[in-house]
């Protein structure tokens, strides 16, 4: 093994190359991207477009020249056209089309993903230039500073109200933009429960975020003085009315596809979600091709299959492949779909699964909501922490937590201990055993996390007697 | 079972009781307790001592009535003299020295600890009266705020650079003294490695703080004008000088000991430590008798049988000694020593053991210093987060975590999944497995507990080659 070869110049595929390097600095490492961005952290868009990050080249997690020092050979605006599995090499052609051929010994694909096109009347006839965008890449965030700057937008129309777009709103509301968010689902961040995306859609409107959940955007259209977006009330309601909106700028995010042409064209078996299939160990089944990122499968920890794109399993992945490329034998030991958003001053967090995704799985989930303070009421400062809580009636294993709170609230870090409990497969009831951390400005003696997993003991009525420390709580009701 | 008394009325006893009425309502629950405060936040009297807290009722974590309210009778001002066992009584006495006898079915023992009185001359002859200070109740509380008052002090000595050493050296600077504080070992905060230690220590001098560490205090002298205290250097250095510091108020804070005067008179066993002997359900092995709190046995997850008096952890003993004297079987878990403490715009955190507790519980320790942002450094305000890893390298099981960080990097929780993954045995190897949250502007793809335990792994080396996840990396050297 001396030549690795990445295609993919984000999460999955630098990190393969990073750990590969890291593990043995004889391995030639190439990665290669068709775009100039790599290892570009995506999820910094909306603080470039908001004007918190004055300079996009700082998005980067690591320079060019930092990448080469690590010994990460890149080739950019080179786009991987054929991969010849039986011959080791993959041929790709530059920004002038020239073609070459680049021969591997182990070949890790990271492709990523590409932006879904929902289906709206227009939206194929119309893009940067008319100031309608999808935004996954740092050229997309190209065009659209150039939209913002060249057009000098007053409105804009956000269609899709999950993390991407909720930062984007807070984003172009920072530039003093009239900014109107569209979702279709009843609620925004729809990954959430109801009642959670309800408090960052007040958060939202106290920021003056115009907000239409319920909404489903059905046609854009232009003319000489800007963009009008037609929509429609979600469903048959009769009575809903529909709705038209003007703007000079409109995004629409609602989220990603993997982006896998390439990879089908080699052979590579893909799911029916289009997702590459690898196992735990990131093979994908052909002869020294590996797979990660947001252009594969996820092992989820408590679903097993599933597709669920995200920056931090991306990482993971791609490590992994990078190590497993050299010979070694690390598992992916999968994803609890964890993520954070920031939206103005509040945070939004989950880990694991909530009830609908749970009974599929054939988990029997209760979901308890519970709130307390994120330290000792007595401190100034305090703020409420929401926390809703989803065990397991039948074994009383903790499948997933829920939380908003202040910014100040250590929330995202306040989820990550749910997502190392529910890593490790603790119950419910476990989580009053932990020892966690107390001191009067940041805390309390029971973290919000321990009184709402109390609550869910106290409200949860077990299928069995069978819950970890709870036999005295069966016995005596 | 009808009759449930609890003798403490802090976080043991209270807790006992309040989770005997949750269990059970038609328990009859009885809290003694020889002061007036029922349930009072200990670790709150340095934000009243500050000013934080405008009233001491607040410290309260429940009023009287709230307590009244969930069922809890209480007795206070009412000293508890004498338990007998055989027939199920205790006989206490009021403020007036009235004697009363309060029969029980269970009885939980939680009595708590007494402040430690190092050996310094002079301490035994002086008080509240002139100024010098021992603080652990909310009547020492008042102490100090009458001298505060009546005193006006401008230099204030505290004895011990620990949590509360800390705590007060904060508030009482935010009063406006001049703060000296002597700590007898080599670094302040001796619960956390040196290296972090010296931050802490860093950010008090900043703050004007004077500190003398590896300095022992051997005399306190009152006379007209005030305090003389009289240290001299820690251990034989010859060439050290002895010192002596000029102030109006002392505050001597060197930890605590268990209070088991009346635990040994009835019988109850206690340890070498003077701390009563318990089980993993708090039973003390004498018929119908619990105990719980500062005066018990500290059960450590990783230790065995030890002493560790945490709030946090009064509070889990109490609950589960209220839950088992109803006849319940819940376990006590066990400490990790999770500890947390703010010191001004510093925040310093550890769980698990260090270096030197480790190797005589058998385990071969190594520690790992890493460093990093608390989020993304592109997004403003991000700062640097100090961790120290400590690993077995036998097994590669994570040992124990310690963090320094500003008060914004969520330093206090993010010790929270690092005690969860103790809690759960986990390698730290495994750390880079968990699926935690991530957004620029509060954290990184790899978390910098993440990134600290990649550290570890890539710098120690294990002894054998059995640490989960590392197949790779021993055979890729």
């Amino acid at each position: 093994m001396t030549r690795l070869l990445c295609i993919g110049g984000s999460d999955g595929g630098i990190s393969a190359g990073l750990r590969a390097r890291e593990l043995d600095a004889s391995v030639e490492v190439t990665v290669m991207l068709a775009d100039a961005y790599p290892n570009f952290s995506i999820c910094g868009i909306p603080y470039y477009v908001s004007g918190d990050v004055a300079d996009w080249h700082d998005l980067a997690h690591r320079s060019r020249a930092d990448l080469e020092s690590l010994g990460i050979g890149l080739l950019t605006d080179t786009t991987a056209r054929r991969i010849d599995v039986a011959t080791h090499r993959v041929t790709a052609t530059d920004a002038a089309g020239r073609e070459q051929t680049v021969g591997y010994d182990r070949l890790v694909v990271a492709t990523g993903a590409v932006p879904a096109r929902p289906p709206i009347a227009g939206l194929e006839r119309l893009g940067p230039t008319d100031g309608v965008h999808l935004l996954h890449t740092m050229g997309d965030t190209h065009a659209v500073m150039d939209s913002l700057t060249t057009r000098q937008p007053e409105r804009a129309v956000i269609v899709g109200a999950g993390y991407i777009g909720l930062e984007m709103a807070e984003a172009l509301a920072a530039r003093g933009l009239a900014v109107t968010v569209l979702e279709a689902l009843p609620h925004v961040l729809p990954t959430l429960d109801g009642p959670l995306g309800d408090l960052v859609a007040g958060e939202l409107a106290a920021h003056d975020v115009e907000v239409h959940t319920a909404t489903t955007v059905t046609a854009i259209a232009a003319d000489g003085r800007g963009l009008t977006v037609h929509a429609a009330p979600t469903g048959s309601d009769p009575n809903a009315a529909p709705l038209e909106l003007h703007a000079e700028i409109v995004l629409v995010v609602t989220g990603v596809r993997p982006d896998t042409t390439l990879a089908r064209a080699a052979g590579l078996p893909v799911t029916q979600k289009g997702a590459i299939e690898v196992d735990r160990h990131m093979a994908t089944g052909l002869p020294d091709v590996l797979a990660a990122g947001d252009c594969v499968v996820t092992h989820h920890v408590l679903l097993g299959e599933t597709y669920l794109p995200l920056g931090t399993t991306a990482h993971k992945q791609g490590r992994i492949a990078g190590e497993n490329a050299l010979g070694g034998v690390r598992r992916f030991e999968g994803s609890l779909g964890t993520q954070v958003v920031k939206v103005f001053d509040l945070v939004a967090a989950r880990t694991g699964i909530r009830d609908h995704e749970a009974v599929p799985a054939g988990y029997e989930p209760r979901t308890v909501a519970a709130a307390g303070d994120d330290h000792k009421a007595y401190y100034p400062g305090a703020t409420t922490v929401h926390v809703r809580t989803t065990g397991d009636l039948t074994t009383g294993r903790l499948l997933g937590v829920q939380m908003v709170g202040s910014i100040g609230s250590a929330v995202h870090k306040r989820i990550d201990t749910a997502a190392t409990a529910i890593y490790a497969g603790l119950g419910v009831d476990q989580l009053s055993d932990l020892d966690l951390s107390y001191t009067p400005p940041l805390g309390s003696p029971w973290d919000v996390l321990q009184a709402a997993a109390q609550r869910w003991s106290a409200v949860a009525t077990p299928v069995g007697g069978d819950h970890h420390g709870s036999a005295a709580r069966s016995r005596q009701g």
